[in-house]
Order: C-alpha cells, then sequence, then structure tokens
C-alpha cells in the first residue's frame, strides 16, 4: 500500500467554496477509481487555507499511470483544480515500521 | 482529534540510523504521553530523506503545551534531533468531512 499526499493551498475566501469541491471529487471521482482504497482530507489549522489530500492506492503505479492517464484525472482537476492557489505538492509514501 | 504532520528531511545518508531513532522514540517516548491517540511514520518515495510523522493527539493543547513543555519533549527530540537536515515543519490539522 502507498500514500499519496497532496499539500494543496487554496486561494483565500474560497476555503468554504473547496470543501464541498473536494468531498464532492473523492464521492464522484477518487471512490470510483482503481485501486484507491481510502482516503481523507485534512485541514490545516495553523494554516486555515492549506489541505492535506492523503489517498491510500494499491501500488504507486495505480496513481501515477492508471488514475492520471485516464479521463477520470481531467475530471477530478475541473472539480478541485478552480480552487488551488499554486500547483499542489504531491509525493508518495510507505508506512515505516 | 487533532492530527500533527512533521514533514521532516535526514542529513543524507543518515536515513536508516533515522528509522531506527524515530521507531524507538515513538515506543519509549510518544506511546507514553498523554494525550497521545495514535502514530504512524511515512518515509518518501521520491524523496527518501524525506518522512512525515503524523500523530493523532486528543486535543491541540496535549501536544503544544503538555508534551512540548514536558521533559518528554526533550528525550525525544535528544533521540531523533540529530538526524534532521534542518527543522522539521509542524502544523496541525482536523480531518473533513
Amino acid at each position: 500500500m502507498i500514500l499519496e499526499v497532496a499539500d494543496i493551498r487554496v486561494l483565500a475566501g474560497k476555503e468554504a467554496e473547496f470543501e464541498q469541491a473536494i468531498l464532492r471529487g473523492l464521492e464522484q471521482v477518487i471512490s470510483k477509481a482503481a485501486g484507491a482504497k481510502s482516503w481523507k482530507v485534512q485541514k490545516g489549522i495553523e494554516s486555515p487555507n492549506r489541505f492535506l489530500l492523503m489517498i491510500e492506492w494499491e501500488t504507486l503505479e495505480h496513481h501515477t499511470v492508471g488514475f492520471r492517464q485516464s479521463p477520470a484525472f481531467q475530471e477530478w482537476r475541473g472539480i478541485v483544480g478552480p480552487f488551488f492557489a499554486e500547483p499542489p505538492v504531491v509525493e508518495h509514501f510507505q508506512v515505516l515500521g
């Protein structure tokens, strides 16, 4: 299992709209993506326009190839992309221990 | 419940030693801290010297006051601090939805 962590900064004042959009995107797009096992959005306390999207994928390739090269990725970006203040920083992780 | 996320960069070549140290620190210090409910370390795939330490605290103050102002914090930093390439970026989050 691989954890995708996307560090997202949202346009000032657009946080509430983004929250609705990302929850809709998870339901509408991510929940149907092959290899997506679980997902969670964490909202920043010190930085209220910072969100960490965490998705557990079965393998790295389920995300980087299967999802990103599918039409679903464009649908996803269409839903959440308009709220990004800058391109999100996305990396992948493996649990230690 | 509050999620602490510490974004840690480890000195090049010290990753394996750090992995042992942080697992020991979690067992020896964090597992005994009041209000610490669960913890996980995620190791970077694209950035092998990047680690995300995630700790769920009962409240924000359990971390920022109870833990950071206790001698346990010095013990923890003594175990993991020597491997830091730079000061970790630490923020707190709340799950959305």
